[in-house]
């Protein structure tokens, strides 16, 4: 499949009306926030569009549904686009195949490895080398023609500085940057405000929580090797839920000496794995040997045993990856 | 005092020969990137330049040292400048005097807001409104027209990212984000490998540390105020040293509802509180009734009895800026 040109993604949504936008399951700022600023774009046109979801927003990231999303399969009497956002193949948009399957036309923009897909779009982008899809967003929505109002600066920024790492991450780059930069010229545009909804509404509960994990991790490889498990059991008690697990496995991949660091997340009906590695262990080439992925150094995978399980098949595949 | 240009400080430093560059005490990422960064500068331009130190480089910015530090007062024949960087005022080089005094001329390149000085400098620039003064080095370093090495960008990136919250806090501008940008075309940059040497190498000792602060804060005004100890006991406990509670204020403030954050650090002659402020509160009018200072978000200041009455003193008047 031919990667399209940001203009023409542009021409043919110029001449559409009546578009949902779709991100990925298990939403995070770059999916939510690249979809709901290139909604906001498209209405500022006179257009017809909406964020399609099923799952509730997650808290940290509610600033970020800007009146864009719906879980209302009928929000539109005609759908003439189907747009899938940093992410592409149904699994991903799981739960609703029958408002994708409205649109007489499909596209999609993501960032990710262009993988396996099933779906025949109509036009198709991918930029792996681009940090967030939230950046191809910005400059699609600068080839409509569109202004950068304020809250689209904040969804690109949550997009683009959650996806970074906050410029942190080896993803980063000038474009991340220089998008970011430009915010600054926005009246009333203030990072620490969006940083601040982003990451500073933490529970107490949730800070319990995370020191309990943290205080129980498993090592392994020399060390090199870092696993936190989230059971459910370990949520009850503590009167957390699963999305405030958010940020934990960068804790701990602070500790000295680790190469690779694992969190488990039990889930009702599966155990997620996020997989991070620090300098060089390419962790993507095993979460796709388990049906996962996402990028080199940030990844994950699910399995659908125990806990225990999980941890005894990811680990010796994670340990050959070890200098 | 005048602010002098940048451009008339390059043109005076361009002049001179033997000049010892000093960071304030208990030196920082932009204290230390900075004077790093503009020793290396100043070599590749010939001239003999040192950083004038008495403390040991924290662990986690060892690798700004770039052969650039001494504590050596007669490591140069002639100092024809001491150069003070991101303070001002002989308080903030306490200690290093005799060194400090051999300069034949005296400078100051800082970010923050004038104050008091004792120093009757020949050249002075502050820009309270600029984010780190890494950034001021970096304009300084192009004034000079030498070129952006890797160990440059290097110390700059360091700089800017520990003093902006990486890129997250309010005094963040579009400068920050223009110039660490630019290093994404230098060969060999990489932020994430800068990044996990400053925040990834914590001892498993230090994150069972941060927990016990983390599961023991004291709450006040309404929980808006969240105060974290961090006592030579709990220090001796956890196999621990008091550099390796950098990030805590951060994990304090992550809490939702908490306008303020403090953390009390036990030293064996004092007792140090950070202070920082999520949205609106001044703390750093507080901390300079305390003589201490900062920044409007994040100040310090220094108290010389218990940690108890450290708490007492200071809460009050933190409770008085809650809305």
């Amino acid at each position: 499949m031919m990667n399209d040109s940001i203009r023409s993604i542009a021409t043919i949504i110029r001449e559409l009306d009546g578009i949902l936008i779709f991100p990925h399951i298990n939403m995070d700022g770059d999916a939510l926030g690249s979809c709901s600023a290139l909604c906001l774009a498209l209405r500022s046109l006179g257009k017809k569009a909406y964020v399609m979801i099923d799952q509730p927003v997650p808290k940290n990231l509610d600033f970020l549904e800007c009146g864009c999303c719906t879980d209302d399969d009928s929000v539109l009497d005609e759908v003439n686009l189907s747009l899938m956002i940093d992410c592409s193949g149904m699994k991903r948009i799981k739960g609703r195949e029958a408002a994708w399957n409205r649109g007489k036309l499909k596209g999609c923009i993501d960032h990710h490895q262009k993988g396996m897909t099933d779906i025949r779009y109509d036009f198709f982008r991918t930029e792996p080398m681009t940090a967030a899809t939230g950046e191809i967003i910005y400059n699609l929505i600068k080839a409509l023609d569109v202004e950068i109002t304020l809250d689209i600066a904040n969804c690109i920024f949550a997009a683009i500085t959650t996806d970074t790492g906050n410029f942190q991450h080896s993803n980063t780059t000038k474009q991340s940057h220089d998008i970011c930069g430009l915010f600054y010229k926005i009246e009333g545009f203030d990072s620490k405000k969006i940083s601040a909804l982003i990451y500073d509404r933490r529970s107490k509960e949730a800070l319990r929580m995370e020191s309990k994990v943290l205080g129980s991790l498993n090592f392994y490889g020399n060390g090199q090797i870092a696993v936190g498990v989230v059971s459910q059991a370990l949520l009850e008690e503590c009167g957390c839920t699963m999305d405030e697990t958010e940020g934990l496995i960068q804790r701990i991949m602070s500790i000295d000496g680790i190469e690779i660091g694992v969190l488990f997340k039990q889930n009702p009906d599966c155990v997620r794995a996020s997989i991070r590695a620090k300098n060089y262990a390419n962790v993507e080439s095993v979460a796709r040997k388990f049906d996962g992925g996402g990028h080199v150094r940030a990844s994950g995978c699910t399995f659908y045993g125990t806990l225990e399980e999980a941890e005894q098949d990811l680990v010796p595949e994670l340990s050959k990856l070890l200098k």
